[in-house]
């Protein structure tokens, strides 16, 4: 296991981000490499997320994780102690993360012997939307206490995410979150976007996203 | 009372916008209007914890609000019936507010005849925090269900704000929230920062909130 390590990751000088993306992908396919690129608003539980997926999958899967932040490295101390290769991104202010900045990232972690590498990007629903990562599917985390009106306001972070996780469904007794209305926006804005209720603080819902994400690593490596 | 009505702001053409924003303060201290810039991450309740000031004060102030929103209306929609002077500002999918935007939200919700404005900046914890609106304070929600390791995360916008209100403290029994950390957080980053723990769906807090505003309000005009 390679000990963690924090990389101060540059802006990038490339003017077409969506060329670049497409590039990366090309060589993550190649390489028979699964990137997943994961985002939601802060304190959604993206890192209680990506701790119980891990757990769920690390005897199956080779797993890194890049902890994409602005300044600190409390997320990327947390998932090491999983025993997965741990990279920490600190993206010097910059909201998001493009192709290029993901492309230092995976050179960072190194890819060999990997079968998944999870970005968790900058917390922002706004920002990473905009910009192609590379990756081969975006998934976001919506929690139950930001309210299920957020599709209609985010459009964009909706619109581009494969699948949107519900998390933090254990609290829903004591906010105003109507799932069905929730749904509703969020395929209004991806028709086609698979919605899983989960709380990840329990456990609950992590074993049919982590089957999904495994399903989606096998395809992807045939 | 004027209509709501829909104004689409456009990129800033200056390029120093500290400067802009110093003008523009000057300008509201002629005027004796003060203006709060509200930040929030999406979903902190910023929309609740405004029709609960509004309701507190707006006997004594004569209040407008600034509802800036990439897209949607649906909070302008919700304050416009608490019969104040609203404005949606739509930013195009800009991630902020910069001086010269808020000045032309300012000029298209009109300024005569108002004590304060408030603008709901974007709901981003990253962006908003790196550009002076010209308000004269900035206030930000950190929300229970975020946890209090945000500003450890996302240290600017802990920094440029003066006062942080903790909302929704009705749901504290059911997350690990720290509030003697939140606060020992907050102000390691500022150590001057206001924090008032608020439940704007229950109203708790709002008074402290609001006296601390028209409090504010009454320096700047005097």
């Amino acid at each position: 296991m390679k000990p963690r390590k924090v990389l101060e990751i540059k802006q990038s000088i490339f003017a077409d981000n969506d060329q670049e993306a497409e590039k990366l992908r090309t060589q993550l396919k190649q390489k028979k490499l699964f990137l997943l690129n994961l985002m939601s608003s802060p304190g959604s539980g993206k890192t209680t997320t990506l701790t119980k997926t891990i757990q769920a999958r690390k005897d199956q899967l080779r797993i890194g994780v890049m902890e994409a932040d602005i300044d600190s490295d409390v997320d990327a101390k947390t998932i090491s102690q999983l025993g997965v290769r741990t990279i920490q991104l600190h993206t010097g202010g910059m909201c998001h993360l493009d192709a290029d900045m993901t492309r230092q990232g995976l050179e960072g972690i190194g890819t060999d012997e990997l079968d998944l590498v999870i970005l968790e990007n900058v917390g922002n629903l706004v920002c990473p939307a905009e910009f192609d990562t590379g990756a081969v599917k975006n998934a976001m985390i919506l929690s139950v206490p930001e309210g299920h009106d957020k599709p209609l306001k985010y459009p964009l972070m909706f619109q581009v995410c494969d699948v949107v996780l519900v998390n933090k469904i254990d609290v829903l007794p004591y906010f105003d979150f109507d799932m069905e209305k929730c749904k509703e926006y969020v395929h209004m804005r991806n028709p086609n976007a698979l919605i899983l209720p989960i709380c990840a603080r329990t456990g609950e819902g992590i074993e049919q996203w982590a089957e999904w994400l495994k399903e989606q690593v096998a395809q992807w490596q045939t």
